[in-house]
């Protein structure tokens, strides 16, 4: 099968646009991508969104977004996966390129949270959980999450601070980065003091809602891929290794061990094996730090640190500058932002750029090599995506 | 590239299930798909959906009815381009399984309407059309497709009883079809004494809501999909040799002839081509009948009459039994049943059993190929797929 390669990227930056709705996001964001392709347009989208029915009242959204950007006509559709919905889309438009149906596939995510109010987002979220076994019964997306940072405290010994390197560490990041929500520094005591949200898990250690969009234009073939880079003078191609996605049940009850995002550690193997690398053969990551708690599952169920160690680790500057591997240079969905269902598509798209050498804040240490992580729920959908620097 | 292969098709009857939810529709289908495939069983499940999240409160919809039906960890998600859901996840499957990614992809389309009431309903389907230049001004779907029926019937000089016939003969069809939602025949009188909902549409001029579920199985290659037929005694192939999905706008006022769909006209077109096939080598037809004048624009924009003369046509008896094609002997949207977003898998799982003989309704005569036809808001949506039978 012919090898796929990302030729382009673009993100609008994300924050709350009360002027900008999802359809112009996204053509921003789509244009960026094509501008950065020396012009390739691409012959079908994909479009990972979660809350678009629910907050837009708006379905049809592939149709709407293509026709806004001046692609009426191109296959367009929406794949929804919760907040996992960008990391989906980027295996559908792998899917896509690698059967030759189409040769360039722009893969895009969009989301329009902040017209709402607080209530009709978190409900909206909270779609992401069982909505018969959890939600009936009043739990919250940040309440589910808070059981589990709570019990992974208590069965490795960790207190509020210990966990708290993490957001800190994402503020910095996010001060480099132009296209984060809240670009700047923080401290401990700042995120420390901030009002609980659901005990243990404050507003510091939980991702901001905001406004955003982000698209990676794919092409099918080597030769192809190599033209396009010479017209926008590149000298590196970036390749899409893999794709992996893996899923477990929605409602966490049933699961064996909650402090194990098993479809996180299945997706990971499956994605490094399907691109013939290890663990270790990864320089760069950006991973699902919805939570503080998820940050550290997730650096554990990647395979990147023993569990219950990650938190140590993290404190201990590891996974940081010239650090194997390097993780979550962009600020994270933690400072970067969260815009659920773009989520997994920014991510791809600060790989690549973070392969390329010419990511615009934050700059990784030369990575030849980049994995991306994005979740549904709690790991209820795990996208696992691989690349790869090509000479 | 590899040839992609139908090896199997399950249905559940359409209705109002009280007693049953979406993940144990879903689960049902799926399990009468594997079941007619031999016992293969898939490596992706694709779901069709258009209203689970506004309906059911739900997201993650395809890690919910992976893991109901048993088959946790699998890639799994919801495809959604309205009411041309089933339609684009059939695209989705097709990637899926020709990309070499995985072999055996299940398809499906899973809808769940009855629970909430008529105007709730109403309001989740109304999300086909455009949220800020259409139902913001209180158009609902049926209305808009009243406007284009009165355009049509002024423009041509058709009368309500014209129109009626295709309704009449969808029940009849519907009548010995186990699975459909309106078994019954009817007859012009009841049709055209029924209740208007917007002028000129009538109730017996409108699909049902109803809830259902379908699923199809694909296979990548030959050889696997000859082995696994003969397991099951079949001495006859069904290849999926294309699918095609393209987009028009929203909102309808932008486009340059409300009286054709050209979204449907280029699907039809593009899906013939790739299977190197002509409009004349159709044998069998499932086409989009959500009303009476959606059967007679899509018989028209597919290439089966001039434009304006598809009613005529069938009040003289065309399209029927012995006819070429042969259309829409499920009873259609109209009687068969619109769950929706499953609606595309359906039309997909008829097409195949017609094509093997063994559908168990109103049989076509033997055809060598078929071509289903399912779309999401007005044409905003085409996904036009083509099957043909191979010895």
């Amino acid at each position: 099968m012919d090898r796929v390669f990302v030729i382009g990227a673009g993100m609008t930056k994300i924050g709350r646009f009360f002027e900008k709705s999802a359809k112009e996001l996204f053509a921003e964001a789509l244009w960026r991508a094509i501008e950065d392709a020396g012009g390739v347009k691409p012959q079908a989208i994909v479009v990972g969104n979660m809350t678009s029915s629910v907050l837009m009242q708006q379905d049809s959204l592939g149709a709407l977004v293509a026709d806004h950007a001046g692609f009426r006509g191109l296959p367009a559709f929406k794949v929804e996966a919760s907040c996992g919905s960008g990391g989906v889309a980027l295996y559908v438009g792998y899917a896509l390129a690698k059967s030759g149906i189409v040769d360039v596939v722009a893969v895009g995510g969009v989301e329009k949270l902040t017209e709402a109010n607080t209530e009709t987002v978190t409900r909206a979220l909270a779609q992401a959980a069982d909505a018969d076994y959890e939600v009936f019964y009043g739990l919250t997306f940040t309440g589910l999450n808070a059981m589990i940072a709570r019990l992974y405290m208590n069965m490795f010994n960790y207190t509020d601070e210990d966990l708290s390197y993490w957001p800190l560490k994402m503020h910095e990041y996010a001060s480099f980065n132009p296209y984060a929500q809240l670009p700047r520094k923080t401290s401990l005591e700042e995120i420390l003091t901030s009002p609980l949200i659901a005990d243990p898990i404050r507003l510091y250690h939980s991702s901001p809602i905001g406004d955003g969009a982000a698209v990676v234009l794919l092409v099918r073939g080597e030769e192809r891929a190599r033209e396009i880079s010479k017209i926008v003078g590149r000298d590196v191609l970036i390749e899409l290794a893999s794709v992996s996605v893996v899923t477990d049940s929605v409602d966490i009850t049933t699961r064996r061990d909650l402090l194990t995002m098993e479809s996180t550690v299945k997706a990971s193997r499956e994605a490094l094996a399907k691109a013939n690398l290890t663990i270790k053969d990864i320089d760069y990551v950006e991973l699902h730090d919805a939570f503080h708690i998820t940050a550290y599952a997730s650096l554990e169920d990647l395979g990147f640190a023993p569990k219950g160690m990650s938190v140590r680790l993290y404190k201990e500057g590891k996974f940081q500058k010239g650090d194997k591997p390097e993780v979550n240079f962009s600020g994270g969905l933690k400072a970067r932002g969260h815009p659920v269902g773009a989520t997994g598509v920014y991510q791809a798209a600060e790989a690549v750029m973070q392969l390329r050498g010419d990511f615009p804040g934050y700059k990784a240490s030369s990575p030849e090599t980049a994995l991306t992580h994005n979740i549904g729920g709690v790991s209820t959908i795990a996208a696992v995506s691989v690349f790869k620097r090509v000479k």
